[in-house]
């Protein structure tokens, strides 16, 4: 249920020639805001890559609703909407102050060294459970 | 109902510390690969940007199905699903030889100086109109 | 002589296969931090476009010493070594705790809508002045 | 002596909201220049990794004479300048038609496992030596 929350800046690196930020830049937002909220759960991926494991992007949906700008100060907020055995399923949506700026979905599995889906260990999936809804 | 083909390579800054190509790339590779095909429809945003117009990404909606890894060449099929007033929706998939990558749809719509989506000019809703499916 | 200090953390989007940090990806770590460097001073990028202002790197020089991991905490040093009317060259170094990974050296200018060099408002070299050395 | 010659076209995620081209973009083209140059002499990211070999940058000095803008295609042109056991020097420079829009510097070295210098394999040397001023 808990949803976490994490600033961005948008730096020159972010936009793009139209003057608004890349619509890519907000899939990487995404990304830090994900590692920041495993962070806080103390699931690392410097520790995960010792076994050989990764989590990987299965699938991404993004909704832009409004422009974001240089200099803006965002809001990625993040909870778990479904989490089984092998995925997570995340609800991630970015605001800069009132105005919503994307709303996106985000399915997550983790995957070994023969690069095939691995069933979450079950410290993590505990860590997990209480951040969302789950099965 | 014409596909167009763009070949990507993969290099360095495409790639994570997984050894697989980072999430975000393939969302570039399918930007690029769109501009090639407006270039080759005779549509470049060095002119549009002249009337303060550019196209943004409304929505964008990936499945990843298989990794990628540094030197691989890619291509990126991409087709016009649906082509109204103001939008457009292509259908992109990113290969590697036989295998499938990605399986993306994104919705892009032309904006103007007032970030407002504007009507596609005549000419290159023309010149879409020849490549899939429209209303 | 004041020293400006902008901590960054890595991402997937920071890494390349080699499970280093790619090395462009310095060279963006030095640009937030020479923004946030400006914002303390109380000069924002998105006042100056207003007047068609942007500064523009003119010279990069980095010297790699170390490389750097996922999830590992940086620190970006910075501080104006030469400021000029028209330049102003600041020396950036990146640490990991006592690893120094970048010993680097950025000259910047600000151009006006004509892409020509423009001498530095008063009022951005007065604020800049407190802090390094100048001529 | 020989030089090698690598065309770039400027897409939405290379430029900024300045208009022009990001500065780290240039480093990033340079670097799949040095790619592709390896690759005209058949070495290979991807088999080097399987021995745990990797090419890291020791050093990098980029000057930008000249902005860059959406739509253009650019051209790398790269030559090695010095080349040791250990180390080679590239020198790299960006051209748009007659425009010469950055010139650069590069010295890079292969790491091995360890993340230790490794001398350049006899083959690799070889195949290096006919492109440049060597040793």
């Amino acid at each position: 249920m808990a949803k976490s929350v994490f600033n961005v800046r948008v730096y020159y690196e972010d936009t793009d020639f139209s003057g608004n930020v890349y619509h890519a830049a907000f899939v990487q937002f995404m990304e830090r805001a994900r590692t920041e909220y495993l962070r806080q759960l103390g699931i690392h991926h410097s520790e995960l890559v010792r076994d050989g494991l990764f989590f990987v992007v299965r699938r991404l949906d993004v909704t832009y609703l409004a422009p974001a700008h240089i200099d803006d100060e965002l809001v990625v907020v993040s909870h778990v909407k479904d989490l089984t055995g092998v995925r997570m399923v995340l609800e991630q949506s970015i605001f800069r102050v009132q105005d919503q700026i994307t709303r996106g979905e985000v399915e997550v599995v983790l995957v070994g060294p023969d690069g095939k889906p691995k069933r979450l260990p079950t410290d993590i999936r505990l860590r997990m459970a209480g951040s969302g809804t789950h099965h």
